[in-house]
This record gives structure tokens, sequence and C-alpha cells, in this order.
């Protein structure tokens, strides 16, 4: 941070942590503000207000609803306005989504892409309401040549270099389907670093596409090359790369951790006799139709049960994750425990840790070191 | 964490950082659980949910609001049980109270303290509601041997080696005065992590003394000896220094971070010429009564305009903070902000950090460097 030589001088690229060196003075910044969910808050079906993850690029906007407009323009023949009275008087849908950061497990990389220091936390699951895309999309009417709608929030900001409003697109026949434009969390208007009035619920897809603080739709021509659809939010192995675009939310499995903690380690504790081995599992490709469990670091695996989904999927429940319980009986001893979800497709996830340069869409299961004492 | 070799192996005495040593991993897992308040959220009278800083020592509990109770024990003519419908049917009462963590600051330190590692933002502002602890004691009777109120949570875990309950005490007359049994924050049932269904609010003191999940109040004829009493929450200037007890919240004034960040340094950019500056301050001591200004790094300071407390002081918002603001005129170049509180005692911030081993009660001025280009 070096002064007022250009933008370059105070956003450097991205960078990958020397080996052994500790979390930054920036990670730390960002870990501050943003948070995970605390993983007892596992418990609940919904996550309540304040417990979601949180991941916001730049400030939280000082929005108001009273005043607020979302303009669908573009390759549209009826260009729109709207306010949010506008959009309360459509047909409102409500959807059960489970959200993840596609960053989520990047600080346990080796090595560690310096960004966001998610651990594996980064989730929740919320109920949105709101009025679905295509609703809109369809009194814009959406010229045949348009192929992708950009998705413009009021969140400004720097990044790697470059000035930018939070701009995030999906190919039209993606926004055409199971796609919201939520002005409600959990029955409530959204919290401000929710996207408060209005944001983008994608349901299945990493974090990056549900756009924050919504403020313009438009439809293009071409695909869509801001920064975060064709520099950040990649799958790519050195820095020249071009990439592939991260899009949906592969299978993870999250255990409640049993017993209590350490203050400082978050080692946890456990007394000798059976305990409860529950959690969640979602992926955004398909139903979890499978979640096994190892109490001995991946040495033997053995099923949990799959809670039924909350809700038929057909009623909008089938982005949700899945409560999965297993019985365990411990032992006097150190014992590191995991889950593994399966989804219907066949995709699981890794037992070694795959990598790429932005630490996105790691999947890799969990492990809980507990001692029985 | 070695292990099944008692407590000890896995709960470690508190240390510093070594020289250069980067956030651990430990520190990590603290930050991505726990969190501040995003600064420019300090532009909300009241901090909206979500938003309000969070420190959780152990696990949030599984707390049932239907079968909760509150004792009030121990030196008492009448021990008393009460369930959430009793302590509704009791007077209520509202305060707006900012509240602290004691450790805010503490990741600035040199050395620093290995635990929660806060930057600046261990704060928010909420309305509390709930029962004035005083009527409970009298509908129990204090025994005039009793000099201390006990207050237990029904948080458990491990911490420096000590398996505990969330214990912390108040002198009787303290306990007697200006403290709330809180059953809601901002008119709504505590969030789990606030302490639902039943918290303690003592409104001018560091966090660690509104016990969370409250299930007991016992009246005992000696100082309270309990770990985060007679241990924790000390200032001390090495580790067999008994030390003196943390308690009320020094003063502080935090600024809003002007202009638009970087995503990873969050290093900030304002464009030349007007802009305000504006931002909270508070103190446990007394009322703020002046905020000063730097904008050259604490070369010269000047007043900035405190707005009327919110509300009279006696109505109960006496214990919040205080919207202050300054205009600025940036011009090109870099400039360090800052902002301090001083207090109807004349208690103000240190310019220069001083230091105790467990990073309490820090109120060193805020640095905010910014880049106008």
């Amino acid at each position: 941070m070096n002064g007022p030589d250009g933008l370059g001088g105070i956003s450097r690229p991205g960078r990958l942590a020397a080996p052994g060196e500790g979390i930054t003075p920036d990670e730390l910044a960002l870990a501050a503000r943003n948070h995970g969910l605390p993983l007892e808050a596992l418990r609940y079906d919904v996550t309540p207000p304040g417990l979601h993850y949180v991941l916001v690029h730049y400030d939280i906007p000082d929005a108001s609803a009273d005043d607020w407009r979302l303009a669908v323009d573009g390759l549209v023949r009826t260009p729109l306005t709207l306010d949010l009275a506008a959009l309360r008087s459509l047909p409102a849908v409500t959807r059960r989504v489970t959200l993840e950061c596609a960053g989520n497990g990047r600080a346990l990389l080796t090595p560690r892409p310096v960004s966001q220091p998610w651990l594996v936390e980064a989730v929740g699951t919320a109920d949105w309401t709101g009025v679905p895309l295509r609703v809109l999309l369809d009194e814009a009417g959406v010229d045949d040549g348009a192929v992708e709608a950009v998705f413009t929030g009021a969140d400004h900001g720097v990044e790697r270099g470059v000035e930018q409003d939070y701009r995030r697109s999906l190919p039209v026949a993606v926004a055409a389907g199971d796609v919201l434009v939520a002005y409600a969390m959990n029955g409530a208007p959204l919290p401000p670093q929710h996207g408060y009035p209005l944001r983008l619920v994608v349901p299945g897809w990493y974090g990056m596409a549900h756009v924050k603080w919504l403020r313009g739709i438009t439809l293009v021509d071409a695909p869509f090359d801001g920064f975060q659809q064709a520099v950040a939010y990649r799958f790519r192995w050195d820095a020249d790369d071009p990439g592939e675009p991260v899009t949906r939310i592969l299978p993870r499995a999250l255990m409640i951790p049993p017993g209590f903690p350490d203050f400082m380690s978050r080692a946890r504790v456990v007394r000798p006799g059976p305990v409860l081995l529950e959690g969640r599992a979602w992926s955004g490709y398909g139903p979890v139709t499978r979640v096994d469990v190892t109490t001995d670091d991946g040495a033997t695996w053995s099923d949990a049960t799959l809670d039924p989904a909350d809700g038929d999927p057909s009623d909008g429940h089938a982005a949700a994750w899945r409560h999965w319980h297993a019985p365990w009986t411990a032992a006097p001893g150190t014992h590191v425990l995991g889950a593994r979800a399966t989804d219907a497709t066949g995709r699981t996830q890794p037992l070694t840790q795959p990598w790429n340069r932005g630490g996105f869409a790691n999947n890799l299961v969990q492990r809980i070191p507990v001692h029985c004492l």
C-alpha cells in the first residue's frame, strides 16, 4: 500500500502464500468482517439471522428500499424500471436454499491462495422469498439475440487493480430457469449484509452468482467479460491460465463437532460412550443420496442415515441441505472424524486435496480431531 | 493438540506471538466463527442483526425457551426458579447499549497476545429488553452477607486447561444497579449467538460481563475466584502477575472508512473534494463530550461535531454510542485519518499503544490510510 501512483499501487495481483507464511493482516481484515457458520449452527434447518455465512467484496451499500430501483434493460423489447412495491405486487415464491461460498476451504490449501481465508464454514441455509426472474424477463421480452443476462450490484470497489461495481452474468437459459429476485430472507426484509433490499438467488450455484444489492439486469449479445466472470471465480492452475468458470456447488457434508471445545484451539473433548454424530450435506448438482462417516481418519467408512429432505423436492426444497446422523461409541483416545457426501449424479468429495489457484470449490472431506477423555 | 493425556494436552497456556509470527490457524478458527462490525455499519444507530460483534467462548448452546429456567439462589431468603413466562410477566425495560469486546484491538498489539484476533471492530449497539436484575434480587431477598452475584451461562468448554461453564460475577452493589436480564434484542427474541433465550446486560461494561445463555444467579459471601474472573479478563503485564480486573469500557471513537475499498487490502480510495468524515464514539465511564479528528496521522487535530445523544440520558440511552461528523476536503495524495474520543470523566484515547498481556481494553486511536486519487 504505497500511495497515489494509480490503483495499481493499492491493489495487488493475487498471490499464493509462501511456505509456512502465517495468515496475513489483509486476510485477517477480511476474516474480521466476513464470517462463517459456527459449525454447531448446523443444528438448525434454517440458519438463524447472523449465523449464515457472509462474504461482502467491498462495502455494504447504504441502501433504502424506498428509493431502490431495479432496471431491466439491454436486449429487451420493453426496458423496465421496478421499485420494491412493483416487485412485491408480482406473484412471490419462497425457496429454501443452501448457499456456499466458492472459496470455502481455501485457507486449508497448500499452497494457500491469499484471499478470504475460509476454513470449512462458509455456508448457510435460508428461506428466500421473491419474484422468479423469468417473470421479469417475460415482462421485458428478451430479444432472440441475447445470450446472457448481466447482473449489477450497488457495491463498488477495486479488486486486483480493477475498479468496478460487482457484476456477474448467467446464460439466458439459466436465468430463465430456477432463479429468484429475492426481497425477503426467512420472512423478513433482507439484512443489509445479505443484499438489502434486493438480491439474486441462484439455487445450486456458489455464492458469487447470487448478486447482492441488485440494481440492474442487462441482456447482452456476447458472453460477459467483466472481472468477476472472466478473471475471478475461475478454476486456474497458474496465473496465465484463462481457466474454466466456477458454477454449481460440489457435494459436501459437514459434521457438528461433538462434545465441547477448548476455547483457543477449538480442539474437541467427548466423554466415553454413545455419541450422536450428525450434520448436513448438500450438492448443487443433485440430491445428496449418501453420506459416509469415518471415525478413524478415513481408514474405514460406514453409512450415515439421511433424513428425508425437508419438504418435497417439487415444492422447492431440493436446493437445501439434508440432515444426516450416525451413532458412534467413543472410546478413550484421539479419533479423527469425517463425513463424505455423494449426490445423485455420482459426484462425491475427494479424500486428498485437489488444488486450484483461486482456491475455489474445495470440498475435501472435513477432519475433526476429537479427544475422548 | 496431542491426545488423551488429560486436558492439559489439548488446552495450552496463553502465549504471545513470536516477532513476525503471522496469525495462527487457531486464531483464524476463532476469527472465522466470531466476527466484528463491518465498519460501514457504524452508519446505523442500532446495529442490524448479524452485524453486531459476536464472541462465543465455547459453542452456542442448543437452548429452548420453553424449558429454560433461571435459578436465583445462594445467599437469598427465597430461592427462585423462573421460566420465560415468569420473566415476561414482570415489568420490562428497554435499554440502548453499546457493547464492546474487552479484547478489541488485540491483533494490532506488538507483541500480539494469541487469542481472538480482533482489529478494531468488536462493537455493536442494540436495544435490549428485559427485567431489571434488581427486581429479581429484591424478590429473592439478598442476605446481608452476600458480597457478589455469580452469573452462570450454559456454554461449556475448556480454557487454558480449566473445564468450566462460563461464569462471571458482579459486586452486589453493581448487580443491584443498572443491569438487565434481557430476553429481547431489537424487539425480537435473542439470536442464538447473543444468548438465547436469556443474557445479562451490564451497560458500560466490556462484553465479558454480559453473561449469555444465563441459567443461574448465585449470591456468595466472598469474591468469586472462577477462571473468567480471577485468571482471564485481568490487566497483567507478565504471566505471574495477579493483575487488576477488566471492568468498564474505555472511550473509543471509530470512523466509517470513507470512499471505497480494495477487496484484498481494504485500502481506501477517495476522490478529491469534500468528504464527510463520520462515525460513532462511546465510553463506559460517562458521556462522550468531545471527538477530535486528524487527517494527517495525528500531526494536527480538529473538533468534530457531536450529534445529540440518541434520546435523553435519563430515558436509558446514556450507554449508547454518539454519532459524530466532521467535514474534510480531500486532496490528491495519501492521508491517515483518525478520531479520538474524550468522555465527561476526562478519559481519552492514547496516541501510542499501551500493552497488557491479555490484550484487553486497547483503545488506541484508529488509523485509516486513505488514497485520494
